[in-house]
């Protein structure tokens, strides 16, 4: 497969991605070790919105509040990716938690218990595939 | 959504379920920044293989060899998640070089020069989940 399969997309491209996207993969970062979670996302204004509850996702964004998110979707012919960095930052003021209440994101898993973090995003980067019709470089 | 949708599955479970694999995310951390990489992966044996070429990623596994390869698959009603740990480590030795070209990986994107990288196994664990049929927590 020739380079010019991989695009790379825009900020702004890579935000529509992102802002169409339901499931996105957390990854945060503890005393060196890395960690991911799929989390649903709503993503808008520079933002992504996710829920957690007590418990290593929270533990992990209280010892580093870096946090990346990444959404894709692949076919066998057809990809794209989207890494959106950024800092993490539980919502604490009432009104914000009210604001992401209200806000479109839907929760697949519903804890009894959810505390609503914003990523505050920093930088974002996307790129789409096209896969070629080699048939070595296909999935068996 | 009742917390017994959440099915907390075995290493055996997790290992079919990342076996039967062809896509991953890849999460490293390099000075505490975590990110995060699709890539394709063959899971066997207690070891995911997957390829890279040089750049960020493999920057990033230089200075911190620690990874994390996350699998997972949804639809709107049920899904799974698996997470596996461990440090990763650059094929040098051509015999292990040679074993993982001739692995059943399957590269989508293949850049003229790849390196081969053996994420040794530590700690897996999986998650499945079936999603309730409250419209308040389905997809919108």
């Amino acid at each position: 497969m020739s380079a010019d399969a991989v695009e790379i997309l825009s900020p702004e491209q890579s935000w529509e991605l992102l802002e169409g996207s339901v499931l996105g993969r957390l990854a945060v970062s503890a005393d060196g070790m890395p960690d991911v979670f799929p989390v649903n996302i709503y993503a808008a204004n520079g933002k992504v919105l996710f829920r957690t509850t007590e418990g290593t996702k929270l533990a992990d964004l209280a010892a580093n509040n870096n946090a990346v998110i990444e959404a894709d979707s692949f076919t066998s012919r057809i990809g794209w990716s989207v890494v959106a960095k950024g800092r993490a930052r539980i919502l604490v003021d009432p009104a914000e938690i009210d604001a992401a209440e209200n806000s479109p994101l839907r929760t697949w898993v519903w804890p009894k218990k959810t505390i609503n973090v914003e990523l505050d995003v920093t930088q974002i980067t996307g790129r789409r595939f096209i896969f070629g019709s080699d048939p070595e470089r296909e999935i068996t």
